[in-house]
């Protein structure tokens, strides 16, 4: 464990001067693992020293392709291996004598597999690289994604750095968290996939993260753990420095069998699970979308944020469905005082159709000045808390694309302290045109600092978790 | 009530021989509802007469805007109306002199203001219609829709018919419903939007609906009925003859107040709707999405299916979450029996990663061949009712698109007896390609006679009421 003022013994393996890439092929026309690692380390720009080696030479890119690690003119701080299982032990052995500190394996057919022999192969690797001085990551992962220092496993990844660490025992989770946060405004400090987890595993990384300077928000794909009581006390000292939201694969029985044939990891009991993770003040989410939506308020919203919603949208059955959607998830949409009723009917008067009850209907009078208006006499009430704008997208723009782009814009421009309290969903388009139109307006939204979201309950299910977060903080 | 030689007392309603919109502008750059209601006969291929009448006078694309429904040269069967609603009762005596027999009122400002004035005025617009002979559809709705007839309130609804029939209280969930279920193979007989319900209501739709040959599925949406009895009466009678999915809005208190100022509504308890709508037969669901979801397996699938699930995808945590998502439901994921991995193991061989077990994770030898064997092999296996293939498309089509729209054709080229017995996810788009590939393989799947769902939740719970359905029949 380390304070503020120390580096934390794990930090070394995100910041190589040189890494090697094992079992890259020299052809391009190949679907080749090797060649995928060298392309993303390029694309993401590390400004470390980049060596691939593989067994039919040639090169890459005008890049030499080593026979063999030993091969490497240079000391090598990190290996990206892919190369079949059977041929780990001998790299292990050569790489240590190239210096090499990390070895991350991509490398599959180890305890996953469910035989004698794979994990008695596994256990012979993490023997050998530990006596060697060596970390090893995975085998069966993707490895690191670090945007700052260029670190990558993917040629598609955000170059932004944001505040969320992710700690993924799924390869395919981290890959999928990688692609869709930044698609809503959301960016990662660090992800780490760290698959079968034989050495590094996922109390390490909880560990590290939780005095992360860099991490404002952990979150955490687990199947299973490894050591359960190492695993709670990392999970309670980081959940006690920041929100440390957790998605448990493998929570029903049959889940939990799938867990085992994918990282080789024992569930344990879903009510086990779920106990734990609340006694020790973790977030527990249900899918990956969730980990995603729930971050995003961290990163948007206030949080003294209450519980209490004023919901603003157009259409009088969304409007019941979103009131409905709220209730469920156990927030509160309180009725409008006399007093904002009387304000609301004196600004927009009275069209017919239009309500001043809360969820509030603008159908009817929708325009620009309206919208601006009522989130104006909204925001600052006493009881309310948040505001929630639901704009249907193909309802809306089947009569015209304008308010949809209009209203982000009103949106955008509306004082921190009121966007800081506003969470919009962008839902239902229905043609291309409005699949278009909301991820422009999506986008405008939370380059503006505004979280958006696909459907009213996502939003309403990461509001709920988001509020009973503080809350508890606030209690203790 | 009537048997199914005799014709319905309503089905008149659907056959108008002329058409009078009223309240449609001549000015072709004002957004009037009148005009898109022509816009939309014209576009649907309406075959009867079709009139425009209008204050302003003019012309609609060269058809003259009568000033008075009284000036039109020619009987009226059917009004659909957008003029303001102190106007109404007039409009009822002027259209009655023409013959008219129903008259749909677009026109809100009725008793869903919750005003005296307004509720009396809906009531005044009930008596003198009845009084003249003529049925009122609404007001404060969007009427019919109607493809085989070419009846429809919006230019952009689907020519095809299909045998769902949708009650919608709201019209933004008609709108709604109308324009996803085609994008997922799925057609409707009519819908029917009828707003507060004033004089013709849910109860009238569902005993129609009930006899009406074109309709195999009824989907309703319902905030609150005039006739509790009645309705409960209706909903049996009908649930007995077909599938009757309930989408009831306003479960929540919130919502139920909600309710009330878009339709007039009283919504009543949550929990006594619940128990009615159970004991009576009727198909509860939360969502416009999830009616869809549910009518679908009701056109695609194997009525006798089970709960016994094979699931086959890409990905080891995708095949965690997907097999929590089915616990989660409720529904099962058996083991495959040693024969059954026996013969997976011939077949297939034995790749590292690849696991015989359910949920199968075929990542590892994704191969055309290797799809279309894994599904020949269990398909028709005692204790297997369904299988589910997931593709997350993201994930694929980092490696290559081939796959996703190889399988596509695989799938869509098995037998029918093995189509009917399959479901397919199609998730996860990173790219605006991925998400051109999921349109494209999504149509050609559901083309192909396969429904596809965008998540493994919705499927899951689709596909657990559809069980749940047909359990409950043949327990009977």
């Amino acid at each position: 464990m380390s304070d503020s003022t120390t580096v934390h013994p794990l930090e070394y393996i995100f910041h190589p001067q040189s890494i090697a890439v094992v079992g890259v092929s020299p052809d391009p026309n190949k679907h080749n693992v090797g060649r995928f690692f060298m392309t993303g380390l390029l694309n993401q720009g590390y400004r470390g020293r980049l060596y691939a080696v593989g067994l039919e030479g040639g090169d890459f890119q005008g890049m030499p392709i080593y026979l063999n690690i030993r091969d490497v003119p240079d000391t090598i701080d990190y290996t990206m291996v892919a190369i079949p299982s059977r041929s780990t032990i001998q790299l292990v052995r050569d790489a240590a004598e190239k210096g090499v500190k990390l070895m991350h394996f991509f490398t599959a057919g180890f305890s996953e597999i469910g035989g004698a022999d794979e994990s008695s192969l596994e256990r012979e690797l993490v023997y050998v690289a530990r006596e060697k001085g060596v970390r090893v990551l995975g085998p069966n992962c993707m490895g690191i994604y670090y945007p700052k220092e260029g670190l990558t496993f993917n040629p598609t990844f955000s170059h932004r750095t944001g505040r969320i660490g992710f700690i993924s025992q799924s390869g395919g989770n981290s890959i999928y968290a990688a692609h869709m946060a930044p698609r809503r405004g959301l960016f990662y400090s660090k992800i780490v996939s760290y698959g079968n987890g034989a050495d590094l595993n996922e109390s390490d990384f909880l560990d590290y993260m939780a005095d992360d300077p860099e991490t404002g928000v952990i979150a955490l794909y687990v199947e299973g753990v490894r050591d359960g009581e190492r695993f709670l006390h990392a999970l309670r000292r980081a959940a006690a420095t920041k929100p440390v939201i957790v998605y448990k694969g493998g929570m029903s029985a049959v889940g939990g069998s799938a867990a085992l044939s994918h990282t080789g990891s024992i569930a344990g009991s879903g009510t086990v699970w779920k106990a734990a993770l609340q006694q020790d003040g973790a977030i527990q989410v249900d899918d990956i979308d969730e980990m995603i939506d729930l971050s995003l308020l961290f990163d948007f919203m206030e949080p003294a944020a209450g519980q209490n919603t004023a919901i603003i949208g157009v259409g009088g059955g969304n409007s019941v469905l979103v009131a409905d959607t709220w209730a469920a998830a156990g927030l509160s949409v309180p009725g409008f005082s006399p007093e904002i009723r009387e304000r609301l009917k004196q600004e927009l008067g009275g069209e017919a159709g239009s309500s001043y009850h809360n969820p509030m209907d603008i159908f009817a009078m929708f325009t620009i000045e309206s919208l601006h208006k009522v989130i104006g006499i909204l925001s600052g009430q006493p009881g309310i808390d948040n505001i929630m704008v639901h704009l249907p997208i193909g309802l809306i723009s089947m009569v015209t694309t304008l308010p949809v782009t209009a209203s982000t814009e009103i949106l955008i421009q509306l004082p921190a302290e009121i966007k800081r309290r506003l969470l919009v969903v962008l839902y239902s388009p229905f043609t291309r045109d409005d699949v278009d139109l909301m991820l422009k307006s999506g986008k405008a939204l939370y380059e503006g600092g505004i979280p958006v979201y696909p459907s009213a309950g996502r939003a309403a299910r990461a509001l709920k978790r988001f509020v009973q977060y503080h809350a508890r903080r606030a209690a203790k």
